[in-house]
């Protein structure tokens, strides 16, 4: 926490994301020690879903037991509706993270803690795999995105039981933390301890560990298709993107890929319906060139091969 | 099969390394109907691990099944003698391997198929997942190494079995198959299943199209680290590598690691030995440089940085 906390400026607060469950818990706990030493100010914020009969009385009970035994200030119930769209867990988080920004801009707070584990990570690289989309999706959480940080994310989930047991806090668990309607409550109670029992313990540090370096290795690989698509693109004016085949066609195999996804994007193709498919389907007017048609991308877009130049624009392209 | 030979010219000698298994029965049955017709010669080899009683008597049906049914010439059974060395796995792998390599050396031939699936595809994906050292333990088997090609590895076991059945072909159910002392056995019958039951169908699809971009990304990293470590690298003479923290310091971190890496190895650091933890020992001497003592590596090496440069040599360095 200490560590996590080291560059914000003296004065400044520090709110945490607190549902009351384990990890949550003891993360405000630690902020409660941590921060008044550290010359910050400390706050929780915990988010009525109102998805439960009694929500907002446990919502109520976790601000309570924040301001009376962690001495957290501001200590606020948030409360939200969930909607539908994208399923259960992402309407959810949708509007959990909605208000998590309203309440941080509102109590201009430096950060938002939140209480992810190493399990969770774990977890995450796991639905990543599933999906099969490649090193981003293995990547899992990043220890800070934009206001939030997650201190807790190279410690298992025991560790955080361990702590509100040896400060007799007592975490909530949350009934849909167990119901396995949720395909990440699968992958907890069934998958991990599937790959711990057969594979041996350190499972979920391994996925961590993967999660950490396929961040990096991605991010790398974005860096340098950025670099490659402005040499590579003669223009990406009015939604067309011309690019020069000599160049595309040296580029190894990974950073080309992520060009002319890049340059489908920069075209106008809703980076959510372009898939792989798609882009290897772009490839091979680079690649396996033998006088194909134009390719059909999400969008309206197509993509063409004129005389060494591949041009992506909306359809049909004069 | 046609797609995978393509390139090979006619006339030529194809081997196919045949256990007896679906896969492999599957994958000669297809070479000797498509090598006549695309000009090829094709024979098969099989390798008697001499690991099970009657384990010679299973080749030799092996080879004359191919010889009588399938006509392949020569139809040979391999005999080796499995060391211990890295665990029963390991050995036996190293043993066929080798007796492979001789083979396919006397006979000439141009290649040597071998029946690898996608399903042994994604048991390899999950085995590199538990290790947790990155995107290149994830990207499981080539199509294509150095002699060796797998064409069947972009196709599901069962179309295999169905093949096998539709050429009235018996597989022989190899008993090490179902043993749950071996790792990889118990990733395909624990595993793989509970992955499916929980997740959905179309994981192992998934985990092998993450094979194939995870191949694709370290194949690129490895590139850049190699031209990066190129262009940092003041000297590698003597087994003392001297690189320049200037350079080193400003390259992504994922290409960084990779060129710390390089740079132990090339000073004589034994590859098998070098963890990420000792990469990441030697990286906070560019990134968080606070006067520290050496860094010691594996192979007897040390890494010191002074005034500027980095040094990786056998200690103590002068």
């Amino acid at each position: 926490m200490r560590e996590a906390l080291a560059d914000i400026e003296g004065g400044a607060l520090v709110l945490v994301a607190c549902s009351g469950g384990a990890d949550s818990l003891a993360l405000a706990a630690a902020l409660a020690f941590v921060a008044p030493r550290a010359g910050l100010k400390a706050g929780l914020v915990t988010v009525d879903h109102q998805l439960q009969p009694g929500s907002a009385e446990r919502a109520r009970t976790v601000a309570d037991l924040a301001a009376r035994e962690l001495k957290l200030t501001p200590a606020e119930v948030l409360t939200v509706t969930v909607g539908t769209e994208g399923g259960p867990e992402a309407a959810a988080r949708e509007a959990r993270y909605a208000a998590l920004a309203e309440a941080a801009d509102r109590l201009q707070a430096a950060t938002v803690l939140l209480g992810h584990t190493r399990d969770d990570q774990a977890e995450t690289v796991l639905l990543g795999l599933a999906r099969g989309s490649g090193v981003r999706s293995l990547s899992g959480m990043a220890a800070t995105t934009g206001r939030y940080r997650r201190p807790l994310l190279d410690l298992p989930r025991a560790t955080t039981v361990a702590a509100c047991q040896a400060q007799r806090l007592t975490p909530w668990d949350d009934p849909h933390n167990e119901d396995p309607r949720y395909t990440r409550v699968r992958v907890r109670r069934k998958i991990l301890p599937t790959l711990e029992e057969e594979l041996g313990p350190g499972v979920a540090e391994a996925l961590a560990r993967t999660a950490r370096m396929a961040r990096e290795d991605a991010d790398a690989l974005d860096e340098w298709a950025e670099t490659a698509y402005r040499n590579c693109a003669l223009s990406d004016i009015d939604g067309a993107v011309k690019l020069a085949v000599t160049d595309v066609e040296k580029l190894p195999d990974a950073v080309r890929r992520r060009v002319l996804r890049r340059a489908a994007i920069a075209a106008g193709a809703p980076s959510g319906a372009l898939s792989a498919t798609h882009v290897l389907a772009v490839d091979r007017l680079v690649t396996r060139w033998h006088g194909q048609k134009a390719v059909d991308l999400p969008g309206g877009l197509s993509a063409v091969r004129r005389y060494g130049t591949l041009i992506l624009a909306i359809s049909p392209i004069p």
